[in-house]
């Protein structure tokens, strides 16, 4: 039976091991193909794919409940479970999804995109299940990257503590994103290489080195110390610990052993955790060489494994990753932390020119967060680079740990406002909102390379916290032209003076502003364009006298317009008095932003040149009625 | 030497062990003492008295750098460190924290107030100190409860592989706040009572029962089970394969173990995990009895342990407990879910009636809430218990987990507000900022406890997702007595009809509004009041109609005015084009709101009476001028 004649999980049930060997080569092309066309995530796609053909043999889905941790590997399960014919539109607007949705299909019974959460999830369903009285298996699929995220450990403590028959599939191919960090991880691997042994020896030997001192607790410890040496090198005891039975590792690419695995502990009555490996890019040379490239990937030639690129300028992650290089060469109180993703944010040269002053925690927000708040405490700069919808982990240590103790922690936000094709699990459509209510924090927007590069270096030279939001793109040269004059704390600037309308643009926004009121005045209206540049503190001396002056206001924003930007705008006019000022927020109304190319959503919510020149002209029009 | 000659720990060096023991007396007495008078945390410090002494004693504070998890322990060590003096004032606006503080003393390197942070700022002020080349001692003291927090975990991972000399002083007192739950805990437990052994072979026995139907895996797997059985008794493995040295258990109250203990490993080189057991509550039979009661208390009789009662009305917090217990018995897809605050959140009484349908997950909110998300796509109804501070925890997890898969989840938000004495990281003034911005999300906020209860009740039905706020204290009986109109969904009340003025009031705050509205009539103001109720969706009939007549509008809410609930009135009367309205917004502006008595800070801010007052009779003026 060829892939394309797989309806559902029930006609794979059909086949012999050869033929879903056979199968799984046809995934493997198939998602290749199309990764190389839409772009996507592919190196952790060809790694699961024989795993998941052995799940959906073994197990009775939808029935049985997989719950995909992340959810970007799902390609292959999407395929086996009736996605087939869809799946040339992945990622794509109106096209399916890259994560498990529910709304999708009865396959996906639980909607992921952030990591570490499937353990918890999957428990909910489970003690779900038995309140309702039903019968059926419930399986998270967790990557060992994923498993470094703390809310993992708490879901596992809570599954240990209720001993109900939650199987956790452990998908170890020592990857987050970036290559693995922590200790967990490298106990994963002393299991793996069966060398535990001789590392726990000479770990001892070094530990026992300083024992001697000791009075009355030496020959007890010694004693100790020598027996842990001698079983250490069981695997899985950390999970045991936890009560969790721990069966593995399985060679994750024989799809036999894992069917045979599988039918194993399908039956399992406690929880049961099954320690599989895998190989991220499994099956394609280029991905398997290179699997951090191709985590994530833009469309690419699938015959040379190139990038395809529309562009060859820099993005603005790179500019920020160049830029405090070049900071930190010159101050060396600046540290750089990242949570498993230093190539997307950026660091890779950073990470290679200053590896001491160079932190990736593993997917670990909430801590990273911490963790700088307590290199600040001793005198340094910690910047934090961290997408804006992964930041929204720590929403609570930056309050605290950083913000309340006024600590000179500098947040570079990546992937603020429309982000695309991952969908509405990846959006920074929040951070302006989450951010400017908490006291101490400036937040800073800036439109291009240039401004990105100085608020970094202004918010070093602060002695207390700074935010700055920058999207996902590339910086045009024009981007870089459009600049007017030098960057200074807490002060907009004016790209364009007007008097028939002022838009007031956040970030990126100033250009299809800029060009939407240069549009205007061939129209003889006079429309002037304020990039902001600093949300927090905003500029009020500008603000002041454009509401002197009785000019009507566009606020443009890439964020939620509950509690934004136009929002902030409307505060502060409200605390001068300036109540009778005439004006239009822009911005992402109260619904999540589903998938789709970042030009079509802008054009869907009116953020392009278009949708502002609209906006503003019809703002100009109701003031003169 | 007597307690209050003791002026730094230097001091402490000087006295021999009976001396200690002594002081250990004293300061117990001290403590019992002035918690009964202020109100505090009474059980947790008195546990950690010897603790606290010793390691003053042996450490070079404030040299060496104590971080405190959560924190409220710390009044021990607040008075050997130099504030015996101002012990007096503890918690009181103006006088000494609760919590450690960096501005009220060098002995207090880092701030702490929510739990599991300690081991993460440790972490980064040890990294820190290398990197500026310093030399000194670094320890964590964190408690078994805030170890179950993922955040800890993470920690812990770093610490694992960074391989420094970092200290973990694990305070086992096998609580949190409620007794602790999960995994970890009955791990630690177990290693105590040294039957591990003994509970491992049954559990091993369970496992084995379903071997034998396996194939190739059956003898490889028996053998490793029955290998891991016999090791499994040894004390502190799980820290061991996380890269740390483990010590102990050590008895946390004999001062004198403690000290040779922390001489022991003083010196070490490698991350040390020291597992200390005390009881909670120690040294004083009443907290001995009832640590829960006594975790966290008012004032009491120190002579009886009874609490000192102002107030024989019902707490929102017990009110909340009862309506869900009411609702849960008529409904039995009702699930209510705390992360170790039991009687905190007024459900000790469901835990009993509903043991079956009642979780405490510990101090784990992330998990909390995605377990809750996973419960309701099962087509249950989960509650969330949780304190407006403690949910920051678990922003990210409630906007995806929850509102983007639009999941019947019922947050019960308590201490929503000023919640006074404990200080800044405790203070519920975030949560309308962080939440309205949230699509598919209801939030509400009740002023009394009828309207508490109907807006569970309407949650319960509803298929989506539900925020209900309501504030830390007790429900008089004038708040339910000025009840107009039975609660509708997004609907507001209407407590007071007026002309001049109308105060938008959210919650609690509709009282002191009230008073103030009647005042004002009493002096020919007539002023409307209007008790929201909803804040999301909020009564959009109503404030058209009070924008068209031009009626002046005096927003009052206990939240950051940025992005809060006056910031969504001002939204809105833009989104309708009333621009002319003339609003004014009472809440806290942008700074951290310090501890002290509820009313002492509500009277800083303008939000009681006395603040509306004034605030209202200068809108109305204003507007007449």
């Amino acid at each position: 039976m060829k892939m394309k004649n797989i309806k559902s999980p029930e006609d794979l049930k059909l086949l012999d091991n050869d033929e879903l060997v056979s199968l799984s080569n046809e995934l493997r092309q198939l998602i290749i193909e199309r990764v190389s066309l839409n772009g996507g995530h592919l190196a952790s796609n060809l790694g699961v794919i024989e795993m998941t053909i052995a799940m959906h043999y073994v197990y009775n889905t939808p029935e049985d409940r997989i719950i995909w941790d992340v959810g970007h590997q799902t390609y292959p399960h999407k395929i086996l479970t009736g996605r087939y014919e869809q799946f040339h539109t992945l990622r794509q607007f109106g096209g399916i999804s890259g994560f498990p949705k529910p709304v999708e299909s009865q396959f996906d019974p639980y909607g992921t995109g952030h990591s570490s959460t499937s353990i918890s999830a999957a428990l909910g369903i489970l003690e779900g299940r038995d309140r309702i009285g039903k019968d059926f298996k419930v399986i998270a699929v967790i990557g060992d990257g994923a498993m470094t995220g703390g809310m993992a450990f708490e879901g596992l403590n809570h599954a240990g503590h209720l001993k109900k028959d939650l199987t956790v599939v452990l998908n170890d191919n020592e990857m987050s994103i970036s290559r693995n960090v922590g200790a967990l991880s490298s106990y994963l691997t002393r299991i793996m290489s069966g060398n535990l042994y001789r590392k726990l020896k000479k770990e001892t030997k070094n530990f026992m080195e300083y024992i001697p001192k000791v009075g009355e607790h030496f020959s007890k410890l010694a004693q100790k110390t020598e027996d842990t040496l001698k079983y250490f090198f069981l695997p899985g005891i950390l999970f045991e610990e936890l009560g969790f039975n721990y069966i593995g590792p399985v060679d994750g690419h024989d799809i036999e052993k894992l069917i045979n695995t599988f039918e194993l502990i399908k039956d399992n009555t406690s929880p049961t955790l099954i320690h599989i490996t895998t190989k991220k890019g499994k099956g394609y040379e280029f991905s398997e060489k290179n699997p951090c490239f191709f985590h994530g990937v833009g469309p690419f030639e699938p015959d040379t494994g190139e990038a395809i690129k529309n562009q060859e300028n820099p993005s603005f992650s790179s500019l920020f990753g160049q830029s405090i290089t070049e900071i930190a060469e010159k101050d060396p109180r600046v540290i750089a932390i990242t949570a498993a993703m230093t190539e997307g944010t950026g660091l890779t040269g950073f990470s290679e020119s200053f590896p001491e002053r160079f932190y990736d925690v593993g997917i670990a927000e909430p801590h990273a967060v911490t963790f700088a708040a307590g290199l600040a405490v001793q005198g340094l700069r910690p910047i934090v680079a961290v997408y804006s919808t992964f930041l929204q982990r720590a929403y609570d240590q930056l309050v605290h740990d950083v913000c309340l103790q006024n600590l000179p922690v500098t947040f570079a936000i990546d992937r603020a406002g429309i982000v695309g094709e991952d969908g509405p699990t990846h959006q920074g459509l929040f951070d302006i909102s989450y951010l400017r209510h908490i006291p101490n924090l400036t937040i800073g927007a800036p439109k291009n390379g240039y401004e990105l590069k100085e608020m970094l270096k202004l918010s070093i030279r602060q002695d207390s916290p700074t935010a700055i939001r920058f999207p996902r793109g590339y910086i045009t040269d024009e981007m870089e032209l459009l600049s007017f004059g030098s960057l200074e704390y807490g002060k907009a600037e004016v790209m364009k003076e007007g008097t028939d309308l002022a838009i007031l643009a956040v970030g990126q926004t100033a250009f299809p502003a800029y060009r939407a009121a240069m549009k205007l005045e061939k129209e003889n209206h006079s429309v002037c364009v304020v990039n902001m540049r600093y949300i927090k503190p905003i500029d009020t001396e500008l603000l002041s006298a454009l509401a002197q002056r009785g000019v009507p206001l566009l606020t443009v924003e890439e964020n939620m317009l509950a509690g934004g930007f136009g929002s902030l705008i409307l505060e502060y006019l409200n605390h001068i008095g300036a109540n009778n000022a005439m004006v239009k927020c822009l911005g992402i109304p109260d619904a999540f932003v589903e998938h789709g190319r970042q030009d079509v959503l802008r054009n869907i919510y009116g953020l392009d040149e278009e949708g502002m020149y609209k906006a503003a002209l019809s703002l100009i029009e109701s003031v003169r009625r």
